[in-house]
């Protein structure tokens, strides 16, 4: 079987290559698309420019960071140096920071290309929908590609050079590391610019969303871009190599049998394949929907994938049939969750439509009903994963001690697999988003910022279904950690010449201490960057008062405004704010290792991926709900732009900016990180707890 | 040692005819108060007949139910008639039947005093506040002692009466049945009837809070007692009750050694004694701090306690210094809870003004900065609960096997000693509070408002504590009802010869599977209760809507409004919109317990008890810090009442109304519902599960 474990690495290589140079082809394509109006050239170069200074900040901080880290890494892991081989401490923190920089490359070409195609994407809407539909797409996909081809890339070349599973995880934990920035700090970013702008231009000046008299105006567009560009791009890089992390360690503690290790890489390849073939397919006809032609790309994706693995799991003998059906299993489950994601809160469904008939009883009942609804819709994708993980288990646990848990970890890499085609479709939102604000700075006219809203709108819907998806691979792929996790400390238990765990058994009194404080953090991180966000607002609009006050004309849009400055803000307070966070969900994980030990960790990380996923879902849904809402009410329902409802509407989406941008996306990386720390310092706890 | 627990069963009645004989004195005592203004006269006897048609047709509908639920219990329980012993059959439904009729007559007569204290408390308060303290808080105090005098009389009897302590379950889950009728019911009855009354009062027709006029107004001091003096009276009942049930439970299990179960009852009956006589000594000076004498009424109450268990485990041989040990613990984490509590909702604290100045920026950031920290006010409790179980097992594991979850039973039974004292401090709370609106309606002047405002503001703070309470009390019942759940299919397994369960393994697919599913019900319950609330707040605005249209001179205040039409649509609404919850919760255990057995249960049970906590104290401490932060920005603060802060702020409280008092508080019965009814269903599940 080894030889087909070399062969697949080197096919892993050749499909990160292909993914590569399909990615340089769309680069290409998209750039040599034309743009000619001078004012959308120098307001997509003022974009550009912010978002390089955010990633140049953000990145140099964690680069710093990333140091700090990777030193007690090599210090500490996988054993102290002073008890272990020096050689894998090395390798340890190598792949450490090979996770942050690959995460990093990725997002940092991402953003370039998606700069490049927001003013090419307002210019092909003047031809038409269907040109303009390409550009916004092929300029989406490139970070897709990109992503997914670095993570199995990087995978592979770990594995390939250290032969240790354990040393993936600090691949992965980098990957986290960087997400943990890129998400949470993009998305205060992001909503800080959005609410302040929001809050100074609609509500106190009258004046329209992208009006450029505006100073937070370009601070916006960069938000889009550093927030769910970059943002979700690291998230997604950081929940796909976590998921083959996973499966990784996993396999290799089943009995000898490499053929699984294999399975995962070529169940991974085939996927990024899928995506490839998908992204070259996706087109939209002359009047076609986007929202359509989003859908389809990733039905076909998924289709593809499932013929794929069909006939690779029939050639290769090794593979199993059981393993095969958790796999597909975990990815029909994701495009479920898609679905219901969409049912509450795509506008041509009754949950938005109550919302918005709330709306006229006055903002209470905006919020009221909105934080009822998405409660609820946690419910099915909950139900969802546990179905997925149920099944998975039942179908695998046949085949041997440890399959089991194997099989999940599947389920969680199949729901993955198709996650090229995801960040296609996600950054697809911010790049016509940005079109749309450009379309109306460069006066493009009328016909064209339709087809701008157009493309617009049907970003905001598929995201929803992207969101709910990630939600949930997410939501798997911690269950296998946690697997993972519990590999780790039987290990160490077992260099240690202990009794090994079995399980993590709720009636034992650590498991159950870490279970209720695993549980309370999500909220609480959540908690924090949901007031960074205020506070960083609340900052931004003074500053808007301020360019206001002194700079002259600048009302009447005879002046310039200081971009830069509210850019600085944004881009300050978004990494000051994010720290306390991020140190918050991981002193946690170490006090409640340091005092229960290992035990209390697998509580703790149950606890955690519940309240978690159920917040996330929570968050990411009721935030979507309330900006569909207003959407719908501006289209002219319940009396339509400026009526009560509207008003009401309005401060639900503000409440929701934050839920669905800031604090429920970024809860995923929180679980991921906390799930990795405890992996990764396990042998820590078992020689040191208190109990 | 079994003339030992004769002798406590003993006690437990005389102590329980003592506290009945001491409520006697107290109602006799409040009756004997003066009241002769003719307006509070008749507005009084209105919130009474009003609160007597809920009660009467809650329990109509209660009735129905229990008689439903009765009879299934017969047929299934503890064993399926056909297999079992009739007799314990009959003994089951009968002590159920007893658990729904005592906690009835405890609410009824409970609310018969506390409809009559309000009026006298209004009187009183134009001679000061001494004296009108003294009516509102004895009229509270009857409600206190008579709930905690039906528990521990209810609970010896069907001991002493059976012998077995899984009939005490059954008595249990009748309190509970009732409990989540009376809570939830109650609490959409109440906030029914207030979001209307202040929707059309305040907000549309600018009239003051209890202004006549209001077609609402009565309907909404009709509220304040059903839902916080018979609700939240019969939901300590059932916490009360099931903590002792638990510990029964465990004890029972135990080898062989009674003095645990006269432990259980020793120590509930003195802490029925301390509450007795801490309500006993609780006074205020001529200027004294209302709150103050609350808080130190609790104080001395818990010292009594704490100093007669000491000396009953010095007295008796058989008592262990480690339960003992549990049980202070349990107890002063509980005033730890509430004191963190306070911080978070308290108006002399920095978390109420900084919500209050964030109401300055619109009411988006009232909503973002009261939902961020009502999250982050889960984390102190949460670890105070995780810290309390931990410690018991850890005192209580080497006394033997099963020990240790008795320690915990024991903890909670701790916790919920000075449960009389708590309950009388609620109960004060809506005497006042109506005592207030009689006072505005009577016109007593200036003074003797101002002087109701003070009493109706310690009653608002001290709720806090108090909820905070019964919350982190609630969270170690379930605990302890989680091990008697194992014990309960334990005795199923052993029965059918099965091997025995040790635990719940997380890593179990069937239990991860139960705690997804579990943590998600308590969100989608407290979302179809808000959702309730409002389909029934929008009821009755219309009707007042239609009387202020049809009824001549009302707006003038000629015309008589319809108040019982306002009754009438808040009570059929509220027991309407009560069952979908109910009926979500309870089919839901079902469910997952068919399907996955006893291990889904155990798994469901925990992430309900997570989930539930986490929403539950969100839920409560949110409300209340928006509650306190719009009654700070009346009294002066941030631009005060008609300010944009102001308005802003009572969006929050809006939000927040339902958040506090009908969904957060309604949690706690929901877990103990579900857990009961998983104890109750337990051999069911083991024979009949899917998986």
């Amino acid at each position: 079987m080894e030889e087909n474990l070399g062969l697949f690495f080197g096919l892993s290589f050749l499909t990160a290559l292909i993914a590569f140079a399909f990615a340089f082809y769309l680069y290409l394509w998209v750039r040599k698309q034309k743009v000619g109006n001078q004012r959308i050239i120098e307001v997509s170069a003022l974009i550009k420019k912010g978002a390089d200074t955010f990633i140049r900040r953000e990145y140099r901080i964690l680069f710093l960071f990333a140091l700090i880290v990777a030193l007690i890494l090599f210090v500490l892991m996988p054993k102290p140096i002073w008890q272990g081989d020096v050689g894998k401490n090395i390798a340890m923190a190598l792949s450490y920071i090979a996770g942050t920089v690959l995460s990093a490359i990725a997002g940092k070409i991402g953003i370039l290309v998606a700069t490049l195609s927001n003013a090419r994407t307002a210019e092909s809407a003047e031809k038409g929908i269907k040109g303009a539909f390409l550009v916004g797409f092929r300029g989406g996909s490139v970070m897709g590609l990109l992503v997914v081809g670095c993570s199995l890339l990087g995978v592979a070349s770990v594995l390939m050079l250290t032969g240790d599973t354990s040393i993936v995880l600090g691949f992965s934990f980098g990957a986290s590391s960087l997400a943990l920035f890129a998400k949470a700090g993009g998305g205060i970013f992001t909503k800080t610019a959005d609410v302040a702008a929001d809050l100074t231009g609609k509500v106190e000046l009258g004046i329209p969303e992208d009006d450029p008299r505006n100073p937070a105006v370009i601070a916006d567009n960069v938000g889009d871009n550093v927030g769910d560009v970059a943002g979700m791009g690291a998230d997604l890089f950081d929940s796909n190599v976590a998921a083959s992390a996973s499966a990784l360690v996993i396999a290799s503690s089943l009995s000898g049998d490499l053929a699984n290790i294999s399975m995962v890489f070529c169940y991974s390849l085939l996927g990024l394949l899928s995506s490839v073939l998908g992204i070259a397919t996706a087109k939209i006809g002359k009047n076609g929907s986007p929202t359509k032609a989003l859908n389809s790309s990733t039905y076909v994706t998924t289709a593809i994938f499932l013929v794929l693995t069909t006939l690779a799991t029939f050639l290769f003998p090794g593979f199993s049939w059981r393993i095969w059906g958790a796999s597909s299993v975990g990815l029909l489950v994701g495009v479920i969750i898609g679905i219901t994601t969409d049912y509450f809160t795509d506008d041509t469904k009754p949950i938005v439509k109550r919302v918005a008939r709330a709306s006229s009883s006055g903002p209470a009942f905006t919020i009221l009903s909105g934080v009822s609804y998405g409660f609820v819709s946690a419910l099915p994708a909950m139900v969802g994963i546990a179905i997925s993980a149920l099944v998975a288990y039942t179908l695998c646990d046949p085949l041997g001690p440890g399959y089991a848990m194997f099989g999940i970890a599947m389920a969680a890499v199949g729901m993955l697999s198709i996650v090229g085609m995801i960040i296609s479709n996600d950054a697809y939102g911010p790049i016509v988003d940005n079109a749309r604000g450009l379309a109306e700075m460069g006066g493009l006219g009328e016909e064209t910022i339709r087809i701008a809203d157009e493309l617009d709108s049907a970003g905001n819907t598929v995201k929803a279904v992207t969101k709910g998806f990630s939600i949930g691979a997410a939501g798997l792929t911690v269950i296998s950690l946690l697997g993972a996790f519990m590999s780790e400390v039987n290990d160490a238990l077992a260099a240690m010449g202990k009794e090994l765990l079995t399980g993590f058994d709720i009636m034992h009194p650590t498991v159950f201490f870490g279970t209720l404080i695993g549980a309370a953090v999500p909220a609480v991180f959540s908690a924090l960057l949901i007031l960074g966000v205020d506070r960083n607002a609340e900052r931004m609009v003074k500053e808007i008062h301020r360019q206001f006050d002194t700079i002259p004309g600048l009302r009447e849009g005879t002046g310039t405004p200081d971009y830069d400055k509210c850019i600085d803000i944004a881009t300050k307070g978004a990494l000051k704010e994010l720290v306390p966070a991020g140190l918050f969900a991981i002193l946690m994980t170490l006090v409640v290792g340091f005092v229960g030990g290992a035990e209390a960790i697998g509580g703790f990380l149950l606890g955690n991926i519940v309240s978690g996923l159920l917040l996330a879902l929570f968050m990411s849904n009721s935030g979507g709900l309330w900006d569909n809402s207003k959407k719908y009410i501006e289209a002219g329902a319940e009396g339509g732009k400026g009526s009560a409802a509207h008003k009401a509407a309005v401060i639900g989406d503000t409440v929701g900016d934050p839920f669905k941008d800031t604090a429920g996306p970024s809860i995923n990386t929180q679980i991921t990180v906390v799930s990795l720390v405890s992996s990764l310092a396990s042998s820590l706890f078992v020689a040191l707890s208190i109990f």
